[in-house]
Parts: structure tokens; sequence; C-alpha cells
């Protein structure tokens, strides 16, 4: 699937913008940039774990279709026309431990609830199906305005995700979150020591 | 990284030629079809596993620097200007069952050797990693002359790959192969049954 922009515009990419624009009309680079701090101190922690052979988890690359590649004489492969599509799984996955790691990362900067919108259907039937293979799915949820962060186990997700359409609640309260959720306080390194959420929930698990 | 191309040359991307190309100066065209005809093969593999609720493994995207973006009025978002890099990873991972899956698909024309420059330094790495943390790792090694598939452990390859400068021995033999790894026939559906040949290796490790 291509996705369409809100607002035409023509710039220099700066990554992440994508997902970001789908939300709110808001000029691009703004918007992006609200969207990369946290992505960005994602990726730094994983780059912490990663180098101090804790965990090895990677961000997929946003997947792109490629349409005209020019191929010039003695220098780099140009690509000349190419869309963005839409990701079939999350963006977040790698191994801990011996456990499988999937994850999404989303943030808001509402200050009383988590809107769904956030979660697509492929990305919730992605996470059901890494939960039947037993793989350990989360979402890692920031509220921008708050400056919170919240490690959610995909089940609690998945189940209020689904009832959103009788219950005609279109988001999760930050109550329930902090209720069901993990809280993450943000460190200088890992700057999102998520992993310690992670660690939480298994010894939750296991005593269950 | 930006992948150089060897031959100058324009024309409509078709995937996958970026690897292909960089070992041999053949025309881009050829080589490639070569190489996606292995590559198509397992992700419609992973797409069986998939719909069967066997496993969840994907094939990642290829990580693209991106340059230049046109946002055309009420139109799809244009990459005009991107380059391939280098990924991090290997290509495929996921979850089967509760363990972590990660693997890199290869393939060659030679009839009695795999030859270690398919695989690079920073796969060694991501692998040797994967391991660390009890991922499940492999390769899988396509013989396109002689129709032959195999499942070699990740360990098995990179002890070797390691030596080849000590040893002065620049390929896997397929005498090698045959021993150390499990060959993997080709079926109707799934086309790669792989997941077969991580069976048997999971239930070889349970009895060592």
């Amino acid at each position: 699937m291509v996705i369409r922009y809100p607002n035409g515009q023509s710039g220099v990419y700066d990554g992440g913008k994508k997902q970001n624009m789908q939300e709110k009309q808001l000029p691009p680079k703004t918007y992006a940039n609200r969207g990369m701090r946290f992505e960005e101190a994602i990726n730094e922690s994983n780059l912490y774990y990663l180098n101090r052979q804790i965990a090895v988890i990677h961000k997929k690359p946003t997947p792109i279709q490629i349409v005209k590649v020019d191929y010039p004489r003695r220098s780099a492969a140009v690509i000349k026309e190419a869309y963005f599509r839409e990701a079939s799984t999350t963006d977040y996955n790698g191994v801990y431990r011996g456990h499988y790691i999937d994850f999404e990362a989303k943030e808001t900067q509402n200050k009383t609830s988590f809107p769904f919108k956030n979660f697509h259907l492929h990305q919730i039937k992605h996470m059901e199906n890494c939960l039947e293979q037993n793989g350990l799915c989360f979402v890692l949820l920031w509220f921008s305005s708050l400056q919170r962060c919240f490690f959610l186990d995909s089940r609690s997700l998945i189940e209020k995700w689904y009832l959103q359409d009788s219950t005609g609640k279109k988001s999760l309260s930050l109550a329930y979150i902090e209720d069901i959720g993990i809280e993450i306080k943000p460190k200088i390194a890992p700057r999102i020591p998520y992993l310690e959420a992670v660690d939480s929930f298994l010894t939750i698990k296991e005593n269950d």
C-alpha cells in the first residue's frame, strides 16, 4: 500500500515523517522531529544493549517500493522513483536471553489516554501471530507532554483494541496503562531502559 | 555504506539486484533473476508458514538511505533520490515455537563448494551476537547448478569463515556441507521446507 500524505510539500527527508504525518495535518518537519526523538532514544538504547551484549534488537528498515533505479557508470546506484509502503509487521524485533522480542513504539501528545488509532489491524494481527509462537510482544507508549513511558504487554492492548467498536472507547486511559503497564523511567544510558520492564514482566509471568 | 555497482546501466528495478551484482560483473537483469528465484521460494515458504500459524518469519526490507522526497498535493509521497545501504543484520528473522530464528539465504553457481565471500563480517558478527543470546541462527545455502539446498548451523559457518585467512580456504566444500549441514529437499509447498531442518537440528542439539 502506498502512503498518501495530507499536504502537498517537497523537501529533504529526515526520516520517520511518514507515520507521524498520517495522524495530523501539520508541516512534516515539526511533526517528524516530535516523533523522531522517542524513536531515536529507543534506537540508542538498542545500540547500548547491543554493544554490551545484553540483547540484539534492531529497528526494521522502512519498506520501500522501488520503481526506477539509475546505474551511473563507476558510481553508486541511484534510486530515482520509489514509494513508501506500509509495514506488515511491528518496527522492532530481536532476541534477548533466548526470548524472541517484538515491539512497536508509539507516542501521543494526549495527557490522559493513548489513542487506538496508533495501532493498525495488521500490527495487531502480527502481534497475535507472535504471541501464538510464544514470542514476547509489547508496546512502548510515550506520553510526550507528560514525558512518561510505559511498557504494555500486547495481550492487554489487543484485547482492548478489538473492543473499541463495541465499547466506543477509542483509546486506553492513562489510569488503565498505569495499572496494567510497567512505567519506564528514562535514564542517561540506556535512555529508555525497556529491558528492565521486560525483566519485571517475565518475573510476573513466571510467578503466575 | 553506499553500494557501488560495477557496470553503468539504467533500468527498472526488479529487486535483489544489489547483493547479486556485488559478486560478479554480469548484466543486472540476468543475475538478479537468478538470485530472486531462491529468495522468492523462501518468501513463499515464509508465507506458507505464517498462514498456517506454524511460524512468523519475515524478510527484512532492504535498507535505503532517503535523500529527497516530493510530497505532491493530494497524491502519494514520491522518493526522488535514495541509495542502497548495506544491511547491518541478516535478511530473515522471526519466531518459531518460542525460538528466535535468524538466518541468511545465499546461493552459488559453483558445483563443489560455497564461497565465503557470500558472507560479510557484519553478518558474521550479527550471527555471533544472536547465538550469544541463545537465538537459533543458520544459513540456507542454495547450489543453483545442482539444485540442492542445505541448512547449516551458523556456528559451523563462523568457525570456518574466521579461519579462511590462516588456512587460505576461501570456501566451504560441498563434502563438508553434506557432512555437517542438513539437506532440504524442495517441495511444492512450502517450496523450501527449512523448518523441517530446524526441527532436526533442535532434536540433535537436545540429545547432545
